[in-house]
């Protein structure tokens, strides 16, 4: 309760994110409910979702501002409320979104979409606190992982004692969210096949999540589409067999139907969200294609589609979230990977201290930092 | 091969279909091939499909004038090539699409979508010729069956000694593809649950088959939408617990959110194909909702979609073919649920004899008859 805290506290965008590091100055603000945890982190991973959320302007959709974000978070638990039954003080935890576990959605095991999912994890709730008292929303994806110290709901909780030692919680940090989003579409949504040709539009780490899982799954050609070169080269590196580096006036169908061979596209894994992207993707897909848009596009944008190929195609578009799984069921499968050497983490993480957070931001940005980490 | 058979020729459009029954000139043009069968029809369902095939002018995507249409045969077996395992002679069948059973997606149950489907489908084969020795183009849906007699491929063929009796076969002829469409649309792709609250735009045969699987479920809401109010009638019927007669001035989004009373639409059956209907439908429906596009849109249908709410609302657009099954897997399935009073086919057809098969085309255009049935 009295712990202070060095925190990274969003305030209102200008109109980018607005970060501050404020040190010593957030504390928890009340006693833990029955479910929720008190979790000191160790490392924070970086996500869109962060960047994304911070340049929406306030009154909307219950978003206020000062907040704590963060959703990939990693630490070790300091105390439990009367009810947790996931883990005990002094367990190491990796973090994920969290969900009511009571909905009809939730009970379908679709805790991905939990009637409550908006409440719950972009909404939050008012766990944190200025030493001077004011209160800061938090408890963004049940954990706001960019403080030294949170309130966490229990189903953002996985436990990985004996499995993850203290030091590895800062690598592995990034599992949560990104990582999971882009695996977990490939072998839950997709159910990809060896036969299946895969294109992966935008190398960013749910775009690398989405080729690591296709390359466990052995498919046939894991096409990887970029703006940008070397992200295209770590692409390749863990496992795309064919990069398109695409410029302004790139034809994107026709290139991605050239790399196929003459080969049927099954999937497209859509990390962008800009339209044309999405339109010549779909447009390329083969017979029974389905493209799984992942990446949030603009507010306004519209998707035009002719319909009558769609049909007779028989193709499929889906949005989805977090790969269609929970962090319980698919972290520790991504740390047996990692273990196993098929899901080298290591390759696009990068750490950078609390205090140089609005550097990582931009180390994102940029494409420097592919993930990049904070570190308390 | 010398049996002489009452045929529906299938001419070029004029530009809507441009059917004639030509009586005792139409033969069976060679002999079986290893996994082909000899069938004398009883009776014929017609479908859209067929419609929609007879107004596409010649020379596109394989096709050719005169033709033989058909795919919602029932008959008796008369011959059987050498490799026939299915059925014998004498066998009374139902007959449904083909598929090569060697492609990717035949090889994980995914036969709908068949990478020959169109050639063994739509294009078919000169199994039929005049009296003169004319060759017609026939095999459609590896049937033909609006001939008194055809060539049928063994995986159109469902047998059902032991379960239909001759009369009978009439009746359920058109199990073999709109209501398999509509069923196994609800219970093979969205896999609808009681706490479902399911719309279906287009009150025929498919939409019919999928209000009567939906009731089968057992699911929340069963909202029927058409323009036409005796067809709501006989939805209601079937199952539906919610009507929706539609004018040229319905807000259609609205009055759907209306019917769900609040809840979450999760799946809406979509038969028309008409583009205004698809966008208003998609916009009504709830979080992770799906459209399963059913009907054929024209083929210069534009869809626009706007992207963000689609992702923000996990909301998915899937174009399907035959329920997502084989005739082989579905038509035993609807046959017990027709016994069991679940499926009540007897209240959507309307028996016409061959000579009449223009009649029954426009019966089914005015919506005098729902599923017309051709008898020889």
């Amino acid at each position: 309760m009295a712990t202070e805290v060095q925190t990274v506290v969003c305030y209102p965008p200008n109109p980018g994110p607005n970060w501050k590091v404020e040190t010593t100055k957030v504390l928890t603000s009340r006693p833990l409910q029955e479910n929720e945890l008190r979790v000191r982190m160790v490392a924070s991973g970086i996500c869109h979702t962060d960047v994304f959320v911070s340049c929406i302007p306030g009154g909307v959709a219950g978003l206020e501002y000062p907040k704590v974000l963060g959703h990939e978070g990693a630490g070790i638990v300091e105390e439990i409320g009367s009810g947790v039954t996931t883990a005990e003080v002094g367990d190491p935890v990796l973090l994920s979104y969290t969900y009511c576990s009571n909905c009809d959605l939730c009970g379908v095991s679709q805790q991905p979409y939990c009637l409550d999912w908006h409440v719950l994890n972009i909404v939050g709730d008012k766990t944190l606190q200025t030493a001077g008292g004011d209160h800061i929303q938090a408890k963004f994806f049940g954990q706001s992982s960019f403080a030294g110290e949170s309130i966490v709901s229990e189903q953002s909780v996985v436990n990985v004692k004996g499995t993850v030692n203290n030091e590895e919680l800062k690598l592995l940090a990034p599992l949560g969210c990104g990582l999971m989003t882009g695996s977990g579409a490939v072998i839950n949504n997709a159910k990809a096949k060896p036969f299946d040709i895969v294109v992966v539009t935008g190398i960013g780490a749910v775009g690398l999540g989405a080729i690591m899982a296709a390359k466990i799954v052995g498919v046939k050609e894991i096409i990887a589409v970029d703006r940008i070169g070397h992200r295209l080269e770590v692409a390749k590196e863990l496992g795309a067999t064919q990069i398109l580096e695409s410029k302004p006036d790139t034809n994107l169908t026709e290139e991605l139907q050239k790399l196929a061979g003459g080969g049927r596209i099954s999937y497209v894994f859509e990390t962008t969200g800009v339209v044309s992207v999405i339109q010549a993707s779909l447009e390329a897909l083969g017979k029974h294609g389905k493209l799984i848009q992942i990446g949030v596009p603009s507010m306004d944008a519209q998707l035009t589609l002719p319909l009558y190929p769609l049909l007779s195609q028989n193709k499929g578009f889906e949005c989805i979230y977090l790969g269609d799984t929970t962090g319980q069921e698919w972290v520790p499968k991504m740390i047996q990977w990692w273990r196993e050497g098929k899901f080298p983490v290591e390759k696009l993480v990068k750490f950078y201290p609390v205090k140089d957070a609005q550097e990582a931001l931009h180390g994102m940005e940029s494409g420097v930092a592919i993930k990049p980490v904070l570190v308390w």
